[in-house]
């Protein structure tokens, strides 16, 4: 497989929106690894998760531009030229999409439909691949969920993410645009913010827990979740930009199993050797936006395209941990 | 009914937005007549079909404001103090929706977002029921469709209507918003525009009919419609607004028959006694757009709320073809 993308994207021209991100940056540097031309576009707009950092060992073999998605003047500029986009540019905050929702449409709808239109006017062989999100589910009947799953967000960060997918497989259907979406799963690993809970919750806890802080535990958090380390995640974005049979699709990512809650905050602290965990109830501005058990099917991007997850929870979070270890300070500040 | 009807809309302040165009005109009339205190908010922008001459007859019986939902300062002065509001102003295009996504979502999105939060914020004991749209279906495998058939829209419009009916549904989960969304079908009737084909084919057909002009079939014809009367629709909104049991929920309208185009083309050219057709192959840009056969099933909103369509097909061609011969100027032009 590696041989195989190496022979696909070596010389390719790659833009990544919110490439200075958490999924964005990795992918830069497996790009980058893989003889890429990669170009970044991130807004670096607060509180979410860019850092100029994330490029740091990379930087002087990729271009850098600091600029918005909903600016149409610069993705007019960019967007021409590239064999390959990978769009992760968005506001990703499900309670922040709540408390400001006409923020979270114009960034997330706004941005996507100015890219989507400048790619079919302006460059209408690019190949699209869309970073979805289980939350365009919502709260599920039956588990594990498979792509087919009845969706029902719960907050307007999952309706607009939803809204977004289909507007990149409409853009198929209708103008032949080479469009994918990823619906990520709860993902974690080097290069994820570490400021503030908002998002990421597990990156959070590796935080709290490196500090020798306390995690609180909503409830008895015997809710099940499904987590991929970040690396087996830019490795399925690598593999749906290189597929022809990934275009109009939309694909789960998964791990397999279903970890309680609970059992992560343990693992986090046993990997960390530091931090401890007490339960509080939940608090109301989450429980409205929690959606219980999760696990997803991830079969069809499995028998489709041959992808699946590689690192255990266990190996994952010791690898993020150390990553934490030796660039502290690049994160918590 | 109407006697029910009366009893709960008498003296009842009601906002409209969308209410000089085809679906809220109606209701502003059916309202008025059951004693409600209605405002009106309609931008009149073109193309839509917003029309002052919609309430000739009632206009010293309301309150008029030329004003679009966008406006947050508009709003915020309108909704405090309103007992209920049907939603249904909007980008009404499905063609228009792909040649200016980015109008399409600011109008239908932003403003509808811009609604919801000065209703949660300012009048959180507000009545909400929302036009939606068969459209959010898309293309459908299994006829006659439920509200739980999964949901493909196959344009802009499709997909931002789903949006917003999510964003009302949400809102009632979260905070409580008693909000409804009624799917409405291919709807016709008196004061619907007559100027152009973007919407509103039947009527629109009427008027070729009437002027005796050709009618053009795309394709063989053969593709089945669900038709309601207006006055059915405006029934439905009614009865939903009516009821505390509709809140949080999505309803279905239709005909409970089938229709093949070619004998909804026959029918308009036998009740206008003028008027022709012939077959033309699909132009691009409606085959794009064009979603198949549909049929309703809207078995829910009957048991629940004891609606049923009462105007069959050829009785509510008379009495739209009655109505624009009388007021042929007021449309025509």
């Amino acid at each position: 497989m590696k041989q195989e993308l190496e022979e696909y994207y070596s010389g390719k021209k790659v833009l990544i929106t919110g490439g200075l991100g958490f999924l964005g940056s990795n992918l830069a540097h497996a790009l980058v690894k893989l003889g890429a031309e990669v170009t970044i576009v991130d807004a670096l707009l607060a509180p979410f998760g860019g850092n100029i950092f994330n490029v740091e060992g990379i930087k002087t073999e990729l271009r850098v531009e600091i600029a918005d998605i909903r600016d149409t003047e610069v993705i007019r500029r960019l967007v021409p030229g590239q064999d390959l986009m990978f769009n992760l540019a968005g506001q990703v905050s499900h309670v922040d999409s709540m408390t400001d929702p006409l923020r979270d449409y114009d960034i997330n709808i706004r941005g996507n439909l100015n890219i989507l239109e400048i790619a079919r006017k302006e460059n209408p062989h690019i190949k699209i691949v869309y970073a979805g999100t289980r939350g365009q589910y919502g709260k599920l009947a039956h588990l594990p969920a498979d792509e087919k799953a009845p969706r029902f967000p719960v907050d307007i960060y999952g309706v607009n993410k939803d809204a977004v997918e289909r507007f990149h497989l409409i853009y198929k259907s209708l103008y032949g645009l080479r469009t994918t979406s990823i619906r990520i799963n709860n993902t974690y690993g080097p290069r994820h913010q570490m400021k503030h809970a908002k998002f990421g919750i597990l990156n959070w806890f590796i935080r709290l827990a490196m500090d020798g802080q306390t995690i609180k535990v909503f409830g008895d958090g015997s809710q099940l979740r499904d987590y991929n380390y970040v690396d087996d995640v830019t490795d399925a974005f690598l593999t749906v930009g290189a597929s022809e049979k990934a275009n109009g699709e939309a694909f789960n990512l998964g791990s397999g199993y279903a970890v309680k809650f609970l059992d992560m905050v343990k693992r986090i602290i046993e990997v960390s050797a530091s931090g401890r965990y007490e339960f509080v109830p939940w608090p109301k501005t989450r429980k409205e936006v929690e959606v219980g058990d999760y696990l997803a099917d991830y079969s069809k991007i499995q028998k489709e395209l041959g992808w699946k997850p590689k690192v255990e929870l266990e190996e994952g979070l010791k690898l993020t941990v150390d990553f934490y270890r030796k660039h502290r300070t690049q994160y918590w500040n």
